[in-house]
């Protein structure tokens, strides 16, 4: 993986913190939207980490492919990418 | 939480699960868009258990505030969901 | 609909024009991303448009009904948003 | 532009169509949550209409650039990436 491991390890860690909250939230059988307002905010954490993973694929493994990667290559990356962009959009 | 307990917890444990298995791709180095895929399949289950939150929520807490809360309850319960609604459309 | 006409009018009037932009760069064959971003903004007013729609509705016509409106109406309020957070938690 | 001309264009005069849907339904001070239902239904078919346009660019314009472009225009089609990406994963 390309992009700053420290960086997106620390996301996920936080993101994972967050869920084992919410797992403690619900045994204590807390209110519905405090619950769901800590979900919401491991999305927008899990997103970020994802954009940063993607933004630094395409800046190293992409570009290296097109560069200096042989056809086969460069077709696998387009075909990942028509699959991310394909969820992303959906 | 009005949500089923037992469904929503087997949600977040599988989103802590993968969660997990994406900390352990990072450490073994594996590949970006593989790493992405997996933050993606967290991110829908979130989804799905926010969902599940929600709709619970509205069904049982908010109904019952519609039905027999007092003002001061039926306003508190606006507010959260113009709250949460803000972020949904964001 | 309870939201501020003129500003729900102008947020979609805005979002029509860009449509109506992309249209144009179709016929006169642009560039995709050019397309593409234009397609974006389009998307992030209408988000915008419902957001400030449903804040509204909920700070009126749902306050109202559970305010002073009989129980179906309450359960009617409450079927529409379950549906409506379900659409947005999809 | 890559993607079926007609095909995204027939989508987004859908899209088009349904906002004019919706400013008539404001004039008409219709009710909040069918206004809402329509615009996201156009949000649907202006996400399906940019999947389908970036899909279209990854597999030609991207392609086309990877196989066979200078190098200034491989690092521009991976800069529009990133900024794209980064738009659908806020």
């Amino acid at each position: 993986m390309k992009a700053d491991r420290e960086c997106v390890t620390r996301l996920l860690k936080t993101a994972r913190g967050q869920i084992e909250g919410v797992l403690r939230m619900i045994e204590e059988d807390q209110y519905c939207i405090d619950i769901s307002t800590q979900i919401m905010a491991a999305q927008a954490i899990l997103r970020k980490a994802n954009g940063e993973i993607l933004r630094a694929h395409l800046e190293s493994c992409v570009r290296g492919a097109a560069m200096c990667g042989d056809e086969r290559e460069k077709d696998q990356k387009i075909e990942e990418l028509v699959e991310v962009i394909g969820k992303l959009t959906k």
